[in-house]
C-alpha cells in the first residue's frame, strides 16, 4: 500500500474526460467561494473561549460519530476510542484508528479526513500502524500553534457564516461573548426545541423548568409554556438567530386544539402523558412553531426519521449522538399536509425539509417544493453527505423541483475541522452535476457557472434569509 | 447568459463519446418513427372544433401545471400565470414566464420547451425578461397561421395515432365529429370512470344521475349500475377505444359481495357512505374493471398513488389537476394480489401499471410484470417522465421484466405541443440505455436497434391493442 | 441478427476508456479466484450420486425460475416448459426457449446464460427458433461426457467451498456420503428452520413430527422443539455447516416470554394457531436463533420481505418456488431492534442481512451494518443479482457501512452450471465500481486491487467463518 498522501486536483469529480474538463471550470467558479455554514454542531463555547484543540484523537476521533461508529462495527470498543470511561490515552486511541484506515475506503469520512490531514495539517503520510506514531507528532504540532486556535481558523477556513445549534433554554452567554468580541455577525445561534416539545423524555420536567427561569415566565400551563418559547424566540432573534431546527421522529403536523394540547401539557407536568399524546404533542408543536416563524420570521428546518439510541445499553453506557441512532421511512405527503394547508402558500414561512430516506426525494419532498412557495429542499443530510448520495439527491429532486428549490449546500457536523472539506466535496459533486447536463447539451456552461455559485453561497443565504 | 436558442443534435444523449457515437445510431432508427400516444390529455373538442389556438400564453404557460407550479413555488400567484381568476393579460403572463427562465433548468419542461420553441415555433431566442415581448410576437405570428391548426399539427407531428382521456359519462360527440371528419381512427376516446367509482367524491351523485341519463339505463341499483356502465364501455368501443384508464389513491383490488357492493352503492345513493366502505368500494370496482376487460377486450390501465388537491384552498379556488396532487407511497405487491390471483394469467386480460412511487420498480412492479402475462410496466409516468427518471425506470425494472414486458413510451400531456418533445426526448434516452448495454457488450448494436424501434413504436401498438 | 456468440473479455465493465482500463486490471486480480459458494439452492444429492445431468431443458429450463418466469410473462404455459405436468418434451422445452431468446434482453439471465453457454458447453451459436435443433444437440453431446458429472464440475468451476441449503429435518445422508468420499471440507449444509417456525404452514405439523423422529427428541412441548432444534443444529455443525438461513415475510424479532411461546406452541399443535400469533411465533424465534448462534457460533442469515406463491393455483398447480413469489416492502430498523439491543454487540453473533427491498440499503441496513459489529450485509439477493442493481447496492451501502461490513459475493442459485458466471458477474461490477472510485482519486489502484480480493473471496470465507 502506498504511503504518501496527496489530494489530487480532479478529486471527485467526474471520470469520463470531456465532462470533467467541464467539470473543473465550474468547481473553479465556487472553490473560492467563502463558507456559509447554516446548520452545524460546533460547540459556541470553543469558539467564545478560543482554547486550543486538544490531541488528534480529542479532535479527529473520539467525538466524531462518523469515525467512532465504523470501529465499533468492526469489534473496537467505545471505551477503546475514549468514548465513556475511556481505557485508552490519546495515542492509543489514534493507534487504533490508524490501524484501521482501510475500513473507511469508498467512504466520505475518508474523503474529509484525507482533506483535513493535507490541508489543515499539512500531513503528508497515510495513515496506518506504522505511522500512527509520526502522524501523532506531526498533528500535535499544528494544534498547538496560535494560528489553529477555533478562531483563527475561521479566517483560514473562510467562514462568513456560522450558525450554531443550541438548545431553546440556551442563554447564549457564549454568544455574548462573541458579539462582545466582535464575532456576533459571524457566529450566530439556532434555535433547538426538541427537548421542551417532546414531553416523554425523561429530562423534559427539568428541561421545561429551565425554560421558565431562564425566560423568567412561569410555565406551569401551557399558554406560559407558549409565551416562555415565544421569549426565547425573541432572545435568539436578538443573538443574531435566524432559523430553527427540529428533529422529530415523524413529519406528523397535525395541530390540537388549544384545550386538548393544554390538557396533554398538564399531564406531562405531573408525569403521566401516554406515548400517543406526546406524540401528538410534538407534531402539534410543529404547526404551532410554523405558526410562530410566520410571527417572527425564523426560518423552520424539519428533519425527521431517526430511531435515536437503537441500542439502549450503549445510548445508557456512553450517551446519546454515539452511532446508535438509525433513520426510519418517512412519509411526509400526509404528514405535513396541515401545516402545509395552512402556511405553505404564505410567504412569510419558509420551511427546509431534511431527509435520510432517499425514497422521499422524488415521491414527495421534490413535488412539495415544486409547488408550496414556503418549501425548501434541504441538502443530503448526515449518512447521505456524501458523493453517491449528493448525486442521487441532484438527480432525483432537480427534474421536479428545480435548483432553486433547494437550500444549496448546508454541512452538518460536529467536527470543526471538516467544514471545508464538506463543503469542498459539495462543491464538487454539483460541478461535476452541472457539468454532465452541461455536456448533455441541457444547459449552457454559462448557465452551469451560475447555477453553481448559487448552490454553494447565494441559495444557503437566500434560504436562510429570515423574512 | 446566451440568447441564442439552438437544439443540439446530441442532447440527452450520454456523455462518454464512444457510448454516444453508438447511441446516435440507435436513435437515429427511431428519431422518424411516427408517434403512438396512447395515453394524453389533450381535448377531442380541440381537434373536433380545430379552432386556432389561442395566444403564446394560452398554450404555453396556463393550462400547463408543471410550468404553473415551478411559479408558484417562487412565489408568483396563479392569478399572475391566468389561473382561477386571471389577474393578468396574456402577455404578461408571458412575461412572468420569461423573467423566471432560469427555474426550468435541470427540469423535462425546459427541455420540452425549448424543443417546442426551436422546432415547432421556430424561435430561436432564449426567453428571459429581455426577449419576452419579441418572443411573444413570434409566437403569435405562428399560431395564427392555418397550418397551426389542431389537425395540421397532427400531420407536422406525425401522431399517427392519439387516445384522449373522458369520463364514462361522455357523450363522445367531439370524437363522432372526428369520425364523421375521417379521424375515426386517428383520434380515439379512453373510458376512464373515476368519478364513478369513487362515491365519496362530491359530484358522485350527479355524475351517477347523468350516467343514467347517457346510458339509458337506471342507475338506481347496483346492478343498473353495471350494466350502465357495461353500456358506455362498448360505446366507447364503438367509438374506437382501445383501453381503461383509473387513477386511485391505492392499488387494493379486493373484490367484494355482490350484497356487500350493492349495500355501499346504496348508501352512496343515499348520501351517506363512510370514507372506508368507499375505499372498499373503490378496491372492488378495480376488481370488476377488470372482469369487464376480460369479456370486452378493453386493455386496462392503473396509475395509484397521488394525494390529489393536498392544497385544499388552491383546489377550491383554481380548480383540480393544478400542480397541488402529490405523490404518496404505494404498495402493489398485496393490493394487486386479488385481481392478479383471478385475471393475472388470463390471456383475455392486459393489465398496465403506473407508478409515481419509484420505489415499487425494482422491488414490486417489475417482479410483477416479469411473470404474470396480463402486466406490462407503463412508462415512467408524470413527474418521471424526464431524462433522469426515465434512466432509473429501465436500470431498475429492465433486469427483473426485460423490455417486453414494458409497455414501450407513453406520454400523458396536456400541453399538445409538447407531444413530439417528450415522444423525443423518450427515443433519446432508450437509445442512451441501450446503447451502454452495447458498449458494455451485453447486447449487440442489431439488437439494440431492433428493441429501441420496439420502445418507440411497436410495443405501444401491442401494449394496447384490444384482445 | 448476429447468429454468433462470443463473451467479450470487457463485457460488464465500465464504458468510459479510462475506467475501463483500471477495471480490467482491477478484475484480473480476481478473475482467477477460487469460488466460494456460501449460499446455494443446488441439491446435495446431485453431488452425493453424482449422476449425468439430463438434457439441456432439464439443466437450463425447467429448474431455472428466472426462465420460466420470464416465459411466462409474454404467454407460455409451465406446462410447455416442463413444469407440472408436462405438456413438452425437451427438445420442444427447448426449441420454445430459443424462440423467446430476445425477451432476455438486458437480464442477468441473459448474461450468466451467454456465459454458460460459451464457457461451460463450448457453443458459439446464439440461441433462436433457427438454431435450437443444432444447439440441442451440441449442448446434450457435452453433457454425456463424464468431465460434466456434478463433481469434475466442482473441479472445472473451481469451487473451493460450495453450501447446500438444507431443512433442518435433513437426515444430511447426501453430506454423509460426500464427506465418506472426500468431499466433506468441500460441500457443507446450511440449517434451514423456516418450516418449523412457522406455525401455520399446512406441512408445520407433519414437519414437527418429522423433527421428532430425526432429533429422537420428543416434540410435544414448547422446551421439546427447542432441544430437538438444537440437537439438529449440533448435528449441522458436526456436518460441516457453517450458517442457518432464515427466509421470514416480516423482520420481526420480537422475543416472546416462554409462558407464552408454548401456549401459541401447544395450539399449533392442536391446529388451532392465528396468523397473529404464528406471526408472533417467527419473530420470537428469530430471537431465539439467535440467542442460539451465540452459543454455537452458526452464522445467522436472515432475508425477510417476499410474499411466497403470489399466484396461489400456481403455487397448487406447479408448486412452490416457481417464480411466483413477489417481494414486499420491508422494515429492518424497528424489527430488528429487539435482536440487536441484545446481541447486536455480542462478538459471537455474525448476522447477514438480505434484502430486495433496495430502498433498505442507504436508510436502514447500511447505518444498522455500519454500527452493530454483529452485522454484515449479504449480497444483493435474487432480482437484485444483476449489473445495475450490484452497482446500486455498492453505491448505497458502501459510503455507510465500507466494504468490510458486506460479506462480498453470496450466489443464490439452484442453476448449478450458471455458478462460475455469477461469480465473474459480481466480480466484474465490483472491479467497475472500485475503478471509478480510483478514477475519482478517492482510492489508489492497489487499494482498490486488494478490496477486490477481499470482496470476491476473503469476506465470504471471514463472514462465515463459525465463531
Amino acid at each position: 500500500m502506498p504511503t504518501t498522501l496527496t489530494l489530487h486536483p480532479d478529486r471527485a469529480l467526474p471520470t469520463d474526460p470531456a465532462v470533467r474538463e467541464l467539470a473543473r471550470r465550474i468547481y473553479a467558479q465556487t472553490s473560492g467561494l467563502p463558507i456559509v455554514s447554516m446548520h452545524g454542531h460546533v460547540e459556541a463555547q470553543a469558539l467564545a473561549d478560543d482554547s486550543p484543540f486538544g490531541d488528534p484523537a480529542a479532535l479527529l476521533v473520539t467525538p466524531d460519530h462518523y469515525v467512532t461508529r465504523m470501529l465499533y462495527s468492526q469489534g473496537v470498543s467505545p471505551q477503546a476510542l475514549g468514548v465513556g470511561q475511556p481505557a485508552a490515552g490519546p495515542r492509543e486511541i489514534w493507534r487504533t484508528f490508524c490501524r484501521h484506515w482501510h475500513l473507511f475506503r469508498g467512504t466520505p469520512s475518508r474523503y474529509w479526513l484525507e482533506h483535513e490531514l493535507v490541508e489543515v495539517f499539512g500531513v503528508s503520510t497515510v495513515p496506518s500502524a506504522e505511522t500512527a506514531d509520526e502522524l501523532y507528532e506531526q498533528i500535535s504540532a499544528v494544534l498547538s500553534r496560535p494560528s489553529f486556535r477555533p478562531r483563527a481558523l475561521l479566517d483560514r477556513f473562510d467562514i462568513e457564516l456560522l450558525a450554531t445549534t443550541d438548545p431553546a433554554t440556551a442563554q447564549l452567554e457564549h454568544h455574548a461573548k462573541l458579539a462582545a468580541d466582535g464575532y456576533g455577525q459571524r457566529v450566530i445561534p439556532t434555535f433547538r426545541p426538541d427537548a421542551l416539545t417532546h414531553l416523554s423524555r425523561p429530562s423534559w420536567a427539568t428541561d421545561v423548568a429551565t425554560l421558565s427561569q431562564v425566560s423568567g415566565i412561569d410555565t406551569g400551563d401551557y399558554t406560559g409554556y407558549l409565551a416562555a418559547l415565544r421569549q426565547r424566540r425573541a432572545a435568539f432573534i436578538e443573538a443574531g438567530a435566524l432559523a430553527t431546527d427540529h428533529g422529530h421522529y415523524l413529519a406528523d403536523t397535525t395541530p390540537l386544539s388549544q384545550p386538548q394540547a393544554s390538557s396533554i401539557y398538564q399531564d406531562a407536568l405531573t408525569g403521566k402523558v401516554s406515548e400517543t399524546a406526546a406524540a401528538a404533542f410534538a407534531g402539534h408543536m410543529l404547526h404551532v412553531m410554523a405558526r410562530m416563524s410566520t410571527e417572527d420570521g425564523l426560518v423552520m428546518q424539519l428533519h425527521p426519521g431517526v430511531l435515536r439510541d437503537h441500542h439502549s445499553t450503549s445510548a445508557a453506557a456512553f450517551g446519546p449522538d454515539r452511532g446508535w441512532d438509525i433513520p426510519v421511512g418517512i412519509e411526509f405527503t400526509r404528514g405535513l399536509r396541515p401545516l402545509l394547508e395552512e402556511f405553505g402558500m404564505d410567504p412569510r414561512l419558509r420551511l427546509i425539509l431534511f431527509t435520510i430516506d432517499e425514497t422521499s426525494y422524488s415521491r414527495e419532498l421534490a413535488p412539495l417544493a415544486g409547488v408550496y412557495s414556503s418549501v425548501r429542499l434541504g441538502a443530503p443530510w448526515w449518512f447521505l453527505d456524501s458523493p453517491h448520495a449528493m448525486r442521487r439527491f441532484r438527480e432525483s429532486a432537480t427534474e421536479t423541483a428545480g435548483f432553486y428549490n433547494t437550500s444549496g449546500f448546508v454541512d452538518d457536523t460536529r467536527a470543526y475541522a471538516s467544514i471545508p472539506a464538506r463543503h469542498d466535496l459539495s462543491r464538487r459533486i454539483d460541478a461535476g452535476y452541472l457539468a454532465a447536463l452541461v455536456a448533455e447539451h441541457r444547459l449552457t456552461e454559462d448557465e452551469a457557472a451560475e447555477t453553481a455559485v448559487d448552490l454553494a453561497y447565494n441559495l444557503p443565504k437566500i434560504a436562510y434569509a429570515r423574512s
